[in-house]
């Protein structure tokens, strides 16, 4: 017999009185201990809606009343960021409790605070940095502590997300939490590059992060389709080069004072010495072909290249980099260097030249030789080098940092540059296997770990893998949806980056991944909002709802199969369509498919499925005017009318479950060939009910 | 025997081969004519769903197809915002049609292309400038005349409005308009002083009015509770007064460029004397009364007052304005003077001293030295003076603007002082009527007129009243709401301000409102989505469907009752409440009534009705599971009760009126009772279905 705890996450929870650390097999724990100790601890008050799951956590009994007077007092040393977060602090829980506290600012100390801050010492915004903290919440008091102002402010975004409500008040359950993150280098990159980001949608991604508890921006400010840092030195390249989208000077101290502010490093990228179209546009006497350059504005590798061999070069980069360099205190500069497949070397003769008489056998060695140039530019300005993963050559110092990015898709084994790299001594950071903007479900990105228990590498080289960074690629992404491309599945990683490595558990995962979700929704972040707004766009109407059925079971097309050959979007194409509506997880095709499972194993009543059925069989007939009326949704016809079909055969299969039936002489071939025809795209998205129906159909197979 | 043609505005529509202008009871000459011609023009055709309504329309036959190809060439002599403006045209056109255009960008003249624009001169961003233009759609080309480049602006914005579908494809209707505005002058005040507002709100809420032609933003940048202008003479203020929250002169350059390309003027408000504050927290030394202040948090009219004996304050004022006007091209600028009630200057002896020694008899005459001395120092800066109508004195010169907002909340009658200023020489811009912060219904604002046909005025008079400008303050708006709190009713006051006099049809104008709002979110708006995030927010989860239901038929208290004494709310209260997402119109209930109406005259069956009301009468039960979660929601559970109740009366009146049956004794008065206590206000918000279900009750009063 077990008692079922549903919706606990799998992370280590100490029961009040029992000071023992439990790891794995949580739940069975659990069960147990309710069993031995006979506590009626409900599930209502276990399911603590944290992410990331903090490393320990102890319950405690009973709650903290949040009321009108809540306050807050400041204690210790601390930099004066610790302030302004206290604030914005007490403004969220306000806004989320609706108690129009009295108190407006956080400043100092002050007698009798429902909530004290002690921190130890100001704390720097730098790798490595101390980020643990401790949070009691008694039924009178809330104490948290932190060495640096930067852990009390990763606890203050942990208690926002404790507070509930308790018999009409609003509460915090009474717990104490210690927490510290597992990995330093907690990142997200964003390509602002191919389709530029605006300030705003820069500055609520930050405050999204926060409150996840990621930790390094990463800023991919130049690519082949334009060139985004403003360059004082270079005013070509911003009149040629960035179709007059740039961040100023005074936006980049912004962001980053920001992104301070919160107690996150941001990260410079200027890729070099591929990928350098938008550079070549402005000054083509640089590049390694003698001809002139267009900006691009399709998606792919592109032959544009800086020529290693050219002194004016290593001079242009010099001044660039001092610009940068000067705007960005972070100590990692980050120089890209991938995806260089060298073409244009090949055929130029200089170049060729150069290498024979430099001892430079092929590109990757010509590469390496601009590298280490390059890198001691960087010396000059007390940079350390960080680069994509092509940059690790055996002439590369140990001081540089190795971005893993290559895996499967490039024919290598997923994280082999992060073990090679930690192996040989250099600090790495893997990004291979979050790479958000394929599209891929949130718990394919959560189940990648950068340093699982059971990997073949010392501990010294174990201390080398600092963490990891997603990346967001904006080739199909625009200000306008790239919150939805990024959230929620953004949390789901950075709980792999911060949280034990045991909390493994997907199904929970997923659970509390809504309610974090709907948070985020209140950072201004419009990764809910922005499905609704498309679909209006679409049907030219409030009414959308069979649209909504419909997209909430489609997902875009992974990978980078939405573009074929990177040819069918430009820049500018329209990116408010179809497919910008579907977002990477299809929760209710999700549930459905594991309902048909439930079903089948006869832990489920078949009218739960019929209802659902019967909805999505008579979807087809009311999309079908929206798209008479709307010509940008005729893409979707087929895939609406395969929806239905596949409704249609799921309700007659469970008939014919339900009646003990034998399906008609060919009624399984038919089916298959409807599975088969709705697995075709439509509108870029595909249909994610497929494997449900198919398991239906199955069943009765051999009848 | 009339032809019913549903859903036309009542505008100036010639049809084809009558090009007979025709004015007032619009319908009815139409129907003659369909009768008299046998045109078979549907009401799908016809039903343009412009607004503003244009000043003149000849209606063609068939479509001019959008394809691929589409393509803009421009001719003539413009200003370079030109070529910026038609590539923003194409973006949205291409963003709209999802048909991946060819052409990116629109630089110059090519052959062949879709659309060709045609201007005479470069436009100027300044009060007068001609904004005519002529469009003519043909079944293979566009063609779009103006004498500037801002007319052009004016006439794409049509254009886009006029993008449809036809048979699956996208089209234009073929037609020639007409089209030049009424008034020159047609603004929005936005009040970023009360609340600050950052860039992001002023871009879209800029895009949004270019979309329905308005052509005045109105800044007002320093009231009791903030500074927000970038003064580098004076950081005090900043530091002290702004909390932080201020424009950079680089954000203010980036304000005015992009409203100017647009055709957008940009005007800034120091309000003085009064509302000072913020001023004299910083410098406490150019008050009236010889003390300290400090940043006002709630809302009224305060006594804080510039002492206009002290020279100090006019050099202050000085090199503020100077940098002012440095900042801001435009040749206006308003200066406020509104609400001084001189407290400060009663209690202050010296004061009194020099009206005395001055011969100023009032606080009024007072008032009126400091605007003369003011008005000079603007002088030397080039500017115009503007100010609010308390500036009219006869000292005043006929150069200043007089901007009439008093009206009957103020002891006057409306648009007294506009026709009083026309009157007088001085020129003049409406508000009052166009407050839209006080939650008033869009009809209402919508039939104020500024200058109507039958006002006592002469010609000479008429031409001095140059239009309105709707103002937003932001006591109780945030830069989360403040889109659902301007938009889509600020597009109403937009056509009353472009449109001809006679354009007066209510219910087209609701009818046109719904489309011209969906269009307004593509760029940007968060008028529709924000109501779904507070609900979300509020319910903490995504099921919100019942309050949905409640918040579509409620409003929030009107005028300033919602802010009881001004002291309900402050600065820094929560403003994403049940309040927030209710809008000033609720539509939902407006039908409802109107459908009551229908019912009660015969020409609705009690069906429809029924359902509805149906659904009403169990909407509390699913309310209270949501509240019992959710303390934030506490506040509406009497409403939501109240709601349900009046809902089952409903259902009763209409059971006893199809029946045919009399109430039972006591009835009408437990219904009156009822709907009595259905008044009380819930979350700050009101009931609006309460007159239609009195009417049902009424209907069995006498039996």
């Amino acid at each position: 017999m077990t008692l079922k705890v549903s919706g606990i996450f799998s992370g280590h929870i100490l029961l009040p009185q029992l000071s023992v650390m439990m790891k794995k097999s949580f739940q069975y724990q659990l069960t147990l201990i309710f069993l031995l100790f006979g506590l009626s601890l409900s599930a209502q008050e276990t399911a603590l809606n944290l992410m990331p799951v903090p490393e320990q956590i102890e319950m405690g009994e009973g709650h903290f009343v949040i009321t009108k007077r809540f306050s807050i007092s400041l204690t210790g040393t601390y930099h004066e960021r610790l302030a302004h977060e206290a604030t914005r602090f007490l403004r969220r829980l306000d806004q989320k409790t609706a108690l129009f506290f009295d108190q407006h600012k956080v400043s100092g100390e002050r007698t009798n605070a429902s909530l004290t801050i002690t921190v130890e010492r100001p704390g720097e915004v730098r790798l490595h940095e101390d980020e643990s903290y401790q949070l009691r919440v008694g039924t009178e008091s809330i104490e948290l502590n932190a060495q640096t102002d930067i852990g009390a402010i990763r606890g203050l975004e942990t208690l926002l997300q404790l507070a509930g409500a308790t018999n009409g008040q609003s509460t915090f359950p009474v717990l104490t939490i210690n927490d510290s993150p597992r990995f330093h280098w907690r990142g997200l990159m964003m390509d602002v590059a191919r389709h530029f980001m605006p300030m705003d949608v820069l500055y609520r991604n930050l405050d999204a992060m926060a409150a996840v508890k990621l930790n390094v921006l990463h800023l991919h400010l130049v690519d082949d389709q334009g060139f985004r840092f403003p360059t004082k030195a270079f005013p070509e390249l911003l009149e040629l080069s960035s179709d007059g989208q740039y961040y100023t000077r005074e936006d980049l101290d912004d962001i980053i004072a920001y992104a301070h502010q919160r107690g996150i490093r941001v990260i410079p990228e200027i890729d070099v010495p591929g990928h350098a179209t938008a550079i070549l546009v402005a000054f083509p006497e640089l590049g390694s072909k003698d001809t002139t350059y267009t900006l691009e504005r399709y998606s792919g590798i592109f032959d544009p290249t800086l020529d290693p061999t050219n002194d004016a070069v290593y001079d242009f980069l010099d001044q660039l980099f001092a610009e940068v360099a000067e705007v960005f205190p972070d100590p990692y500069f980050h120089i890209g260097g991938d995806e260089n497949l060298g073409r244009h070397w090949n055929e130029n003769k200089d170049i060729q030249a150069f290498m024979k008489a430099n001892n430079l056998a092929t590109n990757h060695d010509l590469q390496t030789y601009f590298n280490i140039r390059v890198q001691k530019i960087l010396n000059k300005y007390g940079k350390h080098t960080m680069g994509w993963d092509e940059i690790m050559t055996p002439e590369m110092p140990k001081s540089a940092i190795i971005h893993s990015w290559r895996g499967n898709w490039e024919g290598l084994v997923a994280k082999q540059t992060l073990y090679d790299a930690a192996r040989a001594g250099y600090e790495t950071v893997l990004s291979n296997g979050y790479y958000l903007d394929l599209m891929m479900p949130a718990s394919q990105h959560y189940l990648v770990d950068p340093a699982p228990a059971d990997m073949d590498l010392t501990p010294a080289e174990r201390s080398r893998i600092l963490g990891g960074e997603m990346c967001m690629w904006s080739e199909l992404v625009v200000p306008e949806t790239i919150d939805s491309r990024l959230w929620p599945r953004a949390a789901a990683v950075a709980e792999r980056l911060w949280s034990p490595e045991d909390v493994q558990d997907v199904q929970d995962m997923y659970r509390r991944l809504a309610i974090i979700s709907l948070q985020l929704e209140q950072l201004g972040l419009k990764h809910i909002s922005s499905r609704n707004v498309i679909l209006r766009k679409l049907a030219k109407s409030k009414d959308i709802e069979p649209l909504k059925v419909l997209v909430e079971v489609v997902e875009p097309m992974k990978g980078y199969t939405r573009n074929t050959n990177g040819t069918l979007y430009t820049t500018f194409s329209p990116f408010m369509l179809w497919a910008d509506a579907a977002t990477a997880d299809a929760t209710v095709a999700r549930v459905f498919n594991e309902d048909v499972e439930r079903y089948l194993s006869g832990s489920l009543e078949a009218n739960q499925l019929r209802t659902q059925l019967d909805l999505w069989s008579k979807n087809h007939k009311k999309v079908l005017p929206i798209i008479n009326r709307s010509p940008a949704l005729l893409e979707i016809e087929s895939l609406s009318e395969n929806f239905s079909r596949l409704a249609v055969i799921g309700l007659e299969a469970i008939g014919l479950i339900e009646s003990g039936g034998k399906p008609s002489s060919g009624w399984v071939t038919q089916c298959q060939q409807v599975l088969e025809e709705a697995r075709e795209n439509g509108g870029r998205t595909e249909l994610q009910v497929i494997s449900g129906i198919a398991m239906l159909v199955d069943e009765l197979k051999g009848l």
